[in-house]
């Protein structure tokens, strides 16, 4: 476990510091993330782990959330806002989809109690885009969006990467509908479980800078067509052309991102502002690097910011009836 | 071990049957087929086993011969014409590719001997596309076209479905270029190592007749770009509108090869004749259902019997002569 400073708030201090008003927490399939926060939405303390809804299924979630809490030296009666796949209908309790389109608050208005239990804890819901020509669901990355700045004014498209990226189009807040590319799920089964894993040498999806990348990417974004050949060629290069593992998993991060570009050149033409990233780390600079290179204008927005912004939102606007007036 | 009557061959016979001249052998990567013949092709005995190259490697490709000759009463000096993954760098002994662009003969001309044995055993190579921007590599399929009637007539494209599909363009015998699409690799990928496994359920890619895969068939061919987008509208469906796991596999399968097809469109487009199928079984059907469903003119070969026949030319033209010159 990562602990921040926060986790020392068990012992009494004799500061100026205020008390916490409420917890909130980011739980994806593999990560959990707790912060908590005073009134104002100042991060008093943190924890993080990979107590994520597949370990949870097995040692409870409830077990989970309240040792980071008793850790951090929480009140019984501290309320929890939650977010991302605890709401899962295989999560901890379901918090159903609601449908696009659909505004940024509803999600917050949506927010579902997890029943029978002495603390207040909700679970923000995903949403679903029930088109059966081209159905789609988001759990997690709505409360990115709750937390990205301006976009209750903004008309254009967001991209949040990942495991599965998300494209995003917004209008004056309502999310109009929404597309998902399995890019970083692609990348971990073809470099894991194909031949081109002896290409690749169980390198990860980071390699940036490479003109391995640029070229696949220009390559796919221009060519999307013929991707299942040319993923092949990666094989073939390394055979042929001794190519390095290094520029093969470029090679392959730049196909795959290429073609996600691609597929969803009509966010990227619709909107009247440049494109939002909502990125951290090394995928924000692989995917700052791609927009460039593919010359698309855009903007980055820190995913975990945003992230904690949107629970702190949604917390704020149910739990502190003044600030929600003014962060929404 | 499936084994045909040929395998009695080893008690005496007192029939009019011929003596074998010589045996053939496919040897891929997971599968082991050989088939005992006399100087003119016919038949006389057949071997099937799952001992490819992966098992090959740990038990070894001499043990593995002589194991299912001995079954057949081959005699200790009757020579073997091998195809397939056993010529890889990886394999037996390495038959190294031939440049395209090749003519099919040029794969007899090029057998391997394998050095030191009694037994006089040669290896077909396989064919490589040194081109930088599209490099690629075949081998066990260039057998399959040696095998295949009509070819060192036509101008047109060959169709080779599979784990690894193979496009390949002929002219007057001339492999001229050819391109590999990961079809059935991507299917076993996509359906076991990613979230797609859900809504799949274990099913195979020979979902047949089924309007999902037409729909997804059609839709990928149509618009290639949102691939990795529709991949996640198999999981999205599960979600909102219960789809059936067979109706997901059929849709998967429906996608990569409607990719394919995409990708494969000036292999079809520069043809003056059908595409040539070559396929066996389910694989067969399912993609005589794709050209169909597209309009795509084509005749089939049937898959098994072209890679017997085109060992056969290549025995016959190595140990006996006169056959030789009719069957190329």
């Amino acid at each position: 476990l990562i602990e921040a400073a926060g986790n020392r708030l068990s012992k009494p201090v004799g500061s100026t510091r205020s008390p916490p008003a409420f917890a909130v927490v980011d739980w994806g399939t593999t990560s959990f993330r707790l912060w908590l926060m005073d009134s104002v939405g100042t991060v008093l303390g943190e924890r993080r782990s990979d107590e994520g809804m597949t370990k949870a299924r097995n040692s409870g979630f409830q077990t989970i959330l309240e040792t980071h809490l008793c850790a951090l030296g929480a009140p019984d009666d501290l309320p929890v806002m939650i977010c991302g796949m605890a709401g899962a209908r295989q999560g901890w309790i379901e918090a159903r989809y609601i449908d696009t389109p659909a505004h940024l608050e509803e999600i917050i208005a949506n927010a579902v109690t997890v029943p029978g239990l002495e603390r207040d804890i909700r679970i923000l819901p995903g949403l679903a885009q029930r088109d059966p020509a081209n159905p789609d669901v988001i759990r997690g990355e709505e409360t990115q969006l709750l937390g990205t700045p301006g976009l209750h004014r903004a008309t254009g498209a967001c991209c949040l990467p990942g495991t599965h990226s998300k494209w995003v189009s917004v209008e004056a807040g309502t999310i109009r509908r929404f597309s998902t590319f399995m890019t970083g799920e692609l990348f971990a089964a073809l470099s894991g479980a194909t031949i081109l894993r002896h290409a690749l040498a169980q390198k990860d999806m980071s390699q940036e800078n490479s003109p391995a990348f640029k070229r696949a990417l220009i390559s796919a974004h221009n060519e999307p067509t013929v991707f299942s050949h040319s993923l092949f060629t990666i094989r073939a290069r390394s055979l042929l052309f001794e190519s390095t593992p290094d520029d093969a998993a470029a090679f392959l991060s730049g196909l795959l991102i290429g073609m996600e570009m691609a597929g969803a050149r009509d966010y990227v033409s619709g909107g009247s502002q440049p494109v939002t990233l909502i990125a951290s780390g090394r995928l924000a600079r692989l995917y700052a690097l791609a927009f460039r290179t593919l010359a698309i204008a855009f903007t980055t927005i820190d995913a975990e910011t945003a992230v904690r912004d949107g629970l702190r939102k949604a917390a704020g606007a149910i739990w502190n009836r003044t600030e929600s007036e003014t962060t929404i």
